[in-house]
């Protein structure tokens, strides 16, 4: 298959396409597809968008650190992103993106691209991968669960040891959780969809009792390597919530046991 | 003592602040009182220029979440800082901010400001403070080290269970470390100086050997409380190392045991 036809083949390339209209001027469609629990199209989706236009204005091809603001809730519908290089150097590009709806802004992103691929210094990793079983001994997180307008479930598989509590009705207080991730139509996890998969899971908040959901209003991924083939395995926690605020810390690992990715959002509990 | 007297006797207010110019520009002045190790200025002290700027666009008082990419080493002399306001709502504000100097982008800035004294929801506290004796009965980590240019260590106190392996020329190994700090001039760390103290302390990577420091490329603060008066109790740590590449983790806990910021920065090591 051709580059151009797999693109078009997977819900995000398609989902994230953009058109340039001018200088760093681009259009975009907000697709009802990656719709979040009762919170809008999910803002790692539209954060995709964002990173997909960054890319065209910034020569190197890797995200590897980005930031957030989710100013506005989003729309299904069209939108467009403003761009402006802050610098190109040799080893790393920043840019930032303004994404508006009605000429108001949803999203405000700045990212600093590299090329992962020529990285090279010490490595050094005193963390370690999630223990988990192989993905195909785990059970499906989204068996059996109706979440009307939650579109995003058909975007992603998620695969845990067992139901996580807010999927079963009995919150287990414990805002944790390890899982695999990987996208429905199999679409490889490149570097650029990193930040898009960062965003694309249930709060771990939803297991703390009378929490029905989360609303991200920063982000930041730091985008360590391009993933190898296969299911990512991810950690997510919360220690911190603190007059409803509360950060997300998410550990992404490649199918090689390599970190390719950290995030962490603040977010503000929604509660029943 | 008037607030104004209060304000020009601290060297942090001093040192950041901004006069405007025009339509959300500001001039301001980076002294060569907060040089870091072979670093030029500190980035959280420039960092703090710019949050000062943003202060002044933003009608809420308190940084809740900041995001610095620090794209060009500043240098000691005359800085202007453009801004712009993203959204203003009724709860939290916010705004974009790039300091330049002779016409180049330093630092490009995301912040989103709330009112801090006027948040309210559920809090669950999962994690603990550092455990460290009282500041009075620890060592001062800077007691006979000799860094020149490193001005910032004038700026700050810092104090330890015992020396860093760094400062006594045995790196532990180990880059992670729990320490007091406050201002030297005993400014109070109010919410606005936060982002600059979390990015204060000397690197814990240079706890590795053949580590010399650590150029900090992308900064994150979450600040989530005002501070009580006194020292604020910090715990570092850095886990992923990839070529080159590492976080910093960082949070930062009051003496009435609040944490009160989280911080994670992406750096790239310094070596010998």
């Amino acid at each position: 298959m051709d580059p151009v036809t797999a693109a078009a083949s997977f819900a995000l390339d398609r989902d994230t396409a953009v058109t340039r209209t001018g200088e760093g001027r681009f259009d975009a469609v907000i697709t009802d597809g990656w719709g979040a629990l009762g919170a809008g199209p999910n803002g790692g989706y539209v954060l995709g968008i964002c990173l997909r236009a960054l890319a065209e204005v910034l020569p190197l091809p890797d995200p590897l650190v980005v930031s957030a603001s989710f100013v506005r809730r989003s729309t299904p519908g069209p939108a467009t992103v403003r761009t402006d290089v802050v610098r190109v150097g040799r080893r790393v590009a920043t840019g930032r993106a303004v994404l508006e709806q009605d000429g108001e802004a949803i999203v405000a992103a700045t990212a600093t691209f590299a090329d992962l691929g020529a990285a090279e210094g010490r490595t050094l990793e005193l963390g370690t991968p999630p223990d988990l079983p192989p993905a195909e001994e785990c059970v499906d997180v989204m068996e059996g669960l109706s979440l009307p307008g939650v579109t995003i479930a058909e975007r992603y598989h998620y695969r845990m040891r067992g139901r996580p509590g807010w999927a079963v009705g009995a919150p287990s207080g414990t805002p944790s959780a390890e899982l695999w991730v990987r996208f429905a139509d199999e679409r490889p996890i490149d570097a650029l969809a990193l930040p898009v998969v960062a965003d694309g899971m249930a709060p771990v908040v939803m297991d703390l009792p009378g929490v029905v959901g989360s609303s991200t209003m920063d982000l930041t991924v730091h985008v360590r390597a391009r993933p190898a083939p296969g299911w990512l395995a991810c950690r997510v926690q919360t220690r911190h919530v603190r007059n409803g605020y509360h950060e997300e810390d998410l550990e992404l690992w490649d199918a090689t046991g390599v970190l390719v990715a950290q995030s962490r959002q603040l977010a503000l509990l929604r509660e029943v």
